[in-house]
């Protein structure tokens, strides 16, 4: 079978695991607690004054409403703006993003539950996962923003599953995605990133309402010669597709936890072993992969921008108690605290290549001379329990107790309009 | 200075010539015949039901009106859905239906007269022209529609120009055009060839409004290292914008006087010589240039989408006297039409890399033994006033001669409202 028959195949018939759809949950809540952390970021005020005077059934993140596409444009943008959404190593790409916009817009447009919503975004989820590890690394290489690019079909599958759409319509619906999708990494750094996100999102919209109105396609649109895989330096991974319906790779999504620099987690995570220590630290020693030297060690950083890339500041923060995972946390009064500057100075970071990339070692010396040695793999698994209960004190420390108490509770439901309530800052969630 | 540079100061500065802007005002003419004739064709259908509610500034063809990125969509799609209108074969494309839509509604939207939309458009034209040369073959080879892709860069451009956008804005509109343009040849011979002229015309219209709003993106996102070009097997011909700004490619912009793929035009004007043919013929071999055969060359087509990219069939319709420049030859009673077929079978289609891609030879052998050779060069530049006596003809033969004439005092006037009106089908124009 195509990669085409195989994934419409799939969105029309695939049963998700309660395991998969457990964690889609928690990507559900981390997915909205990014957007609505999102609304101020300037990319989200652009695109929300570009869409005045929209109507429609779906609901914007931070209020009011559009046509499904518009909504997913918006919210796919939104919820990405602040780089903190969910990430999927094998993908090389944030897959919520791209795929949750899409299931809402169109549940809300359609009437269907949170759990049909959930499914969907997880089939898209999915699928953007499975056309991201299809397309490969030279694909991204190349220049490709696979969130974008094999997110555009993960939405257009996430769409052909919310909407009933039978195989051969999604077939076509496919062919419309292969033609839209698009997206650069040369737009990391501006707007532009979070901008290709939405733009996924909206090609998912599109492609399956116009499949489904009878709109005409290239039958193998993302693998045929002249397709979107080829045209794209797509590697075409012979196993790309191997058991789909069956394992899920969406189950090994990655949570941020922290509010800055990736390089910098592996550490955080670490020094969360430290909050036993009651003696006064004397120093701190944090080894980690070389590569992260060029990328987040700003020594003494000067604002709470420059903070989000500094392994000594951001140790002194959660050595000295500072919630990394909490945005407002990333301020210039941190960066010039002068407690947390004096901690800051008190840390060196060493590259050590015996180290992978998701890697950190920590040592830290007590005033009594003692010596307590840390490490964290980013790469080993987090039980589901202990995942939930971080997504939650993520989720308090971006919303808010009322709101992220609401948020689990919306989530946990059945109905969808609690969620679109909450998402759209109704009184009743302001908390 | 960068290619994003360049285009950027032409959108600002350039000064179009009279010939220049009196060919465009014949694109115009040719492109509101194309599209009003297109109303019905299903991708239209599809997309104005898609549409339904919309309300906006700008005029969809056929009636209604829509937000301009929406209505730039649409146009584009139907102005295209015949593959009717004008071809540029050093853009490797058409350049009108990615631009007119795109200058129309904005300029309906700002009150702009007719000679600035009409500047816009053709300074939007050029730029994809030379956006097409600078791609290069390649990038087409590729499989690549440039139509839509180097498209998405002209319509951006002509956005620029209608918008009066600084410099330092257009920059960023091309950034975002980048990250946006995609279309694919793969596509050919079903919908989403039309929908992808739609598609380059709906990001020029998204890239200017939401640059001149704010947005940034990549600073060279066409011609950078991992922008658009390089990561589209661009080859960045080093004299594509060589005199641009005072050198119009746009002027030796051809027009479609029969409706049907340009591969077979140089052909069917071969074969206008054969209309002297009393005796039987036996057989017919087209040679054309090689890359012709991977475009126009269906054998045996069985509807009449398909008989419009087929050397045999529109060559047995010449020959029998069916008139290739009426859009309804083209039926699927055509393509299935024994006496045709019987035709058809006869012609042998060869490619010969001696020829150029706008010229055709075509020998035919009669009953009798006779050989008569036929030749035609699409590149021999038609003096405009035959140009423009067949531009009338066209408009009158696809819109009658009420609307023909409605249309021509709508072209050569200042203002749009005219021309708005006739697009929209109101009762004055409706001949």
């Amino acid at each position: 079978m195509s990669p085409e028959d195989i994934l419409a195949r799939f969105a029309a018939t695939a049963t998700p695991t309660p395991e998969a759809r457990a964690v889609m949950r928690l990507s559900l809540r981390d997915w909205v607690a990014c957007g609505m952390a999102g609304v101020d970021e300037p990319v989200s005020r652009i695109l929300r004054a570009h869409l005045a005077g929209a109507t429609g059934p779906s609901t914007l993140i931070g209020g009011g409403s559009a046509r499904p596409a518009e909504a997913a444009l918006f919210n796919g943008a939104t919820s990405h703006a602040l780089d903190y959404d969910d990430t999927h190593f094998a993908h090389i790409g944030h897959p919520s993003v791209a795929v949750i916009p899409v299931a809402l817009a169109l549940a809300e447009q359609t009437g269907a539950t949170l759990d049909a919503m959930l499914d969907a975004a997880l089939i898209g989820a999915e699928a953007s996962i499975r056309v991201g590890i299809w397309l490969g690394r030279g694909h991204y290489e190349t220049g490709f923003h696979q969130t974008a690019t094999a997110g555009a079909f993960g939405a257009t599958l996430a769409a052909a599953r919310l909407l009933g759409l039978e195989a051969r319509t999604t077939r076509m619906a496919i062919g419309l995605a292969a033609t839209r999708a698009s997206g650069l990494k040369a737009q990391f750094g501006t707007m532009g990133k979070p901008y290709n996100a939405g733009l996924a999102a909206e090609t998912g919209v599109e492609a399956a309402l116009l499949a489904r109105a009878g709109m005409t396609a290239a039958a193998r649109g993302l693998s045929d010669l002249q397709g979107f895989g080829p045209t794209h330096q797509g590697t075409a991974a012979a196993d790309a597709f191997d058991g789909l319906g069956e394992d899920w790779s969406m189950s090994s999504v990655s949570h941020k936890f922290h509010a800055c620099c990736h390089g910098l987690h592996a550490m955080l995570e670490a020094l969360a072993g430290a909050d036993r220590i009651e003696e006064q630290v004397e120093s701190v020693t944090v080894a980690t992969h070389p590569r992260w030297l060029r990328v987040c060690a700003i020594a003494a950083p000067k604002t709470g921008l420059e903070a989000k890339f500094s392994y000594r500041m951001t140790a002194a923060m959660a050595l000295r108690g500072v919630d990394t995972a909490a945005i407002s946390s990333f301020s210039d009064a941190t960066a010039t605290d002068p407690a947390l500057c004096a901690m800051r100075d008190r840390v060196a970071v060493l590259a050590d290549d015996g180290l992978s990339d998701m890697q950190a070692r920590v040592t830290i010396t007590t005033a009594s001379g003692a010596r307590i040695e840390l490490f964290h793999d980013l790469d080993a698994q987090m039980p589901l329990a202990a995942r939930t209960e971080r997504i939650d004190r993520k989720t308090r420390a971006l919303l808010g107790e009322a709101r992220a108490n609401a948020l689990r509770q919306a989530t946990d439901g059945a109905a969808l309009p609690a969620l679109s309530a909450l998402l759209a800052g109704k009184p009743d969630y302001s908390g």
